[in-house]
């Protein structure tokens, strides 16, 4: 089987740039002497992923959704965290994959309310829930703030109950993601860590313990120049990379392991653009430029040739995404050479690397893996929804 | 059960606002005697959806995959029209599934390289393909104009072949988006039916068939003043209904039948937003904003109660989406009263209007069905992929 088989649009994964990926990030983590890795599965979604990308650590994961959990569960892995504030309704299902499987499911708190919550279902459900406080050190979505009178309290609400434990705190530094140089990244690590480990010493300055000690994002698990006091770092969009994390330094675009698949429908010589059966469905709609556009727009996605080089005469990108039709133009709108129409008769394949490939693998449900080249070598399961 | 029993996110569809929908697309459709109605299933890919939709119709639908044409066939459907250009290599796939199921599926060219790919690939496999004419009409997607000297060319290459046929002309008249009156879209209408008509005619002109005159898009299906010439409607997303064509006029934001149940999951007082467990992958990351912005803009969702009643102290929206969380501010960064955090404790349940319905609802498997109200009346299956 070759690229050439694969009806379009499908999702490609190289497991050579994959291990390249993986192996860029350990040597960075091995930087900090001391310091575990929990990958987070939810960009890959893949239990043949993870265990790549758990090989030499201590095998525990990071998961976004409880069909995430039960996926890894079901494929073996025993130390998962569910990085997503709890709410009650959520506590029997994790109750019963623990149960059934024998599963470690760490939870994540940011409130007194939740944390008494989590107390009373595991009374209720006879089962001994342990939990994260969540620590906001600068994203400002969802967390506690490392000196709010909060984190105590959660502490206490979580510590010494008959089926409730503390086992730390947590902090996902998503505001990386609007820096553009490696030093401010860098910055935002250092107060990542600082707000982390603030908020663990008042733990166990209030006689809590804190033996978790949590933090991650791309960028910054990439970047920071010291982790003292941090027990694990955490990071997913790294095993593939994409245009936004190439455009804000994270990789550079050769490092892209996922990409998609897809043939060209059409030409319309008069406005200059092919149509390629990948539109939003097949991409996904995210532009990651919300509020930080990057240095290149490259639309909806990069457009390279099917073995993966780019076009010598110039960037080609996807400008618009309909349902099932993407718009395919040069790069630059002004002086740039036309499209090579002759190059991308109706039929031809090409590859598109996705602007947010979290968005993009979602809305698929396998991986064709290529080893380098064009030849199919494996194919790998995903789980998708909630 | 009852929308409290469910997990979240869960997709949840209203068949008595969807029956309304339906009912008011079948009123506009009978002010044009004699023009038939192939709704687009697209947005829906729901056979319980499509088989509401076709009634009292002659049962013809639209889909915009492969996969759909599969799940319909399966599903009883016997006439389908494939409305995304044909490419060569999906040709076997369709052959087969004709074979199988003896439906019949109206392919889509728009060049003389794809009808000739077709003729020869129907006579490679032994199966005749059926095939319209794409015609650009004014969205300069795909298509060619109706008084480009192709037309005739892509024409003679369909006729009389062994293995081919043509049964015509449609387009699409997604343009309509644009619009911002019922009178703009009106004036659209009449050029796609003023142009796919000339197209058929200068065919005919050419001594070849034009039986087929299809067109379509849900604006211009409501609003179109006369449709002499056409023989017959497609639309999709007038079904369900989205916070997009509520702002164009096509609806009002009280029919949107299809919502996106979410829990509370987390407070943040000092920013004054709310966190709820639909992020970007629950409710897609589509503005419906890229190119023409609506009127009001309602981030990635209008936030409602969960029995689907407005927050009475003014609306509410989901400002930003990420992979799994979504944060909830009031509608008017200005003067409006703060987030009602009282009425919506942790664990809380809201339903989210989503932007663009067809982006939306591709991220779930099932629709959980409501008849008002709030209590489950049944689960209905959705196809995804290609």
């Amino acid at each position: 089987m070759h690229l050439a088989d694969l009806p379009t649009p499908s999702l490609i994964l190289d497991r050579r740039k994959l291990a390249a990926n993986l192996a860029t990030m350990n040597a960075r983590v091995q930087r900090h002497p001391g310091v575990g890795f929990r990958p987070h599965l939810k960009t890959a979604k893949s239990a043949d992923v993870a265990r790549l990308a758990v090989a030499g650590h201590a095998g525990g994961i990071t998961v976004s959704t409880l069909a995430e959990a039960e996926y890894f569960a079901d494929h073996g892995f025993r130390d998962l965290l569910y990085a997503v504030a709890i709410v009650p309704a959520k506590l029997p299902r994790i109750a019963a994959l623990m149960r059934r499987t024998g599963v470690a499911i760490l939870l994540l708190v940011d409130s007194v309310e939740a944390a008494r919550a989590v107390a009373e279902a595991g009374e209720a459900l006879s089962t001994g829930f342990a939990a994260l406080i969540e620590i906001d050190t600068g994203e400002h979505r969802a967390g506690v703030a490392p000196d709010s009178p909060a984190l105590v309290e959660i502490g206490r609400a979580l510590h010494h109950q008959p089926f409730a434990s503390l086992r730390g705190v947590m902090t996902h530094a998503g505001h990386s993601y609007g820096c553009r140089s490696i030093e401010a990244i860098a910055d935002v690590a250092e107060a990542e860590r600082a707000g982390t480990v603030r908020a663990a010493e008042r733990l166990r300055a209030a006689g809590l313990p804190a033996p978790v000690v949590s933090v991650g994002s791309t960028p910054t698990a990439l970047h920071a120049r010291r982790l003292d006091g941090v027990t694990e770092i955490r990071a997913g969009v790294y095993m593939f990379g994409d245009m936004f994390q190439s455009a804000i330094g994270s990789c550079a675009v050769d490092d892209l392991a996922v990409s998609v698949l897809a043939s060209v429908t059409g030409h319309n010589r008069e406005t200059g653009h092919l149509l390629i059966d990948a539109g939003g469905l097949a991409l996904s709609k995210d532009r990651s430029t919300a509020d930080t556009p990057p240095p290149h727009d490259v639309g909806y996605g990069l457009v390279v040739r099917e073995d993966g080089t780019r076009f010598p005469g110039g960037d080609l990108v996807v400008t618009r995404a309909y349902q099932e039709h993407g718009v395919v133009r040069p790069a630059e709108a002004a002086g740039s050479p036309p499209i090579p129409f002759g190059e991308l008769p109706i039929g031809a394949r090409v590859r598109v690397l996705p602007n947010h490939v979290c968005m993009t693998a979602a809305m698929y449900d396998r991986y064709h893996v290529i080893d380098g080249g064009t030849c199919i070598v494996a194919e790998w399961t995903r789980t998708n929804g909630w």
